[in-house]
């Protein structure tokens, strides 16, 4: 089962709003910051990097703890974190969670900070 | 006196790193992390986006209380991060603080996101 909540969509309020294409309403401004609260982390950040440096940009939490040096309790309240904020899907297959980063919630989190 | 930390500047071990372009390191995703984390709070978003929209693209901290319906101490602290994440420049002219958005470093902070 693939878990994810894509972030930034058409029917989202803040789906074009950008940081300097005017004032800001407070529910645009709580999407948008919603979704860097949880990049805003270096392990997060880490782990979105080594996810997206895998082979096929999959990755088991089994090969994530080693290279950041956490448990693996820590690295899945972590991605958990990046899953809920639509930056990452979570797909369980028998004993192991595997995770992808969603390209287009980084890239829709880019724009959002682009000069307009 | 203008203050500002120019961040992910070329001295800076993060200018060129993205979040998809390779397994980034401890000091690369700290960098990184560290503006993500200033953006990451919906009153800070509202602020430079407010300032941005400002005549000039300057702002007062004077005008900033009001729409955000904060004390000029909250907001003061508030932009105390978003300067020191080197996201905005403070002036102090008279009694009053000027900000601006700093472009150069939220589109360094987009690209960091954006797919290589």
């Amino acid at each position: 089962m693939t878990i994810g909540l894509p972030l930034l969509t058409a029917r989202d309020s803040a789906c074009c709003a950008t940081v300097t294409g005017g004032a800001l309403d407070a529910d645009q401004a709580e999407s948008i910051a919603r979704v860097f609260k949880a990049l805003g982390d270096p392990t997060r950040v880490r782990l979105l990097s080594l996810i997206a440096a895998s082979d096929g940009g999959e990755a088991c939490i089994c090969d994530l703890t080693e290279p950041v040096g956490l448990s693996q309790p820590t690295v899945s309240h972590h991605m958990s974190k990046l899953v809920a904020a639509g930056l990452a899907t979570r797909e369980q297959r028998g004993r192991w969670a595997y995770y992808r980063v969603v390209p287009e919630a980084l890239d829709s989190s880019a724009r959002a900070l682009l000069s307009s």
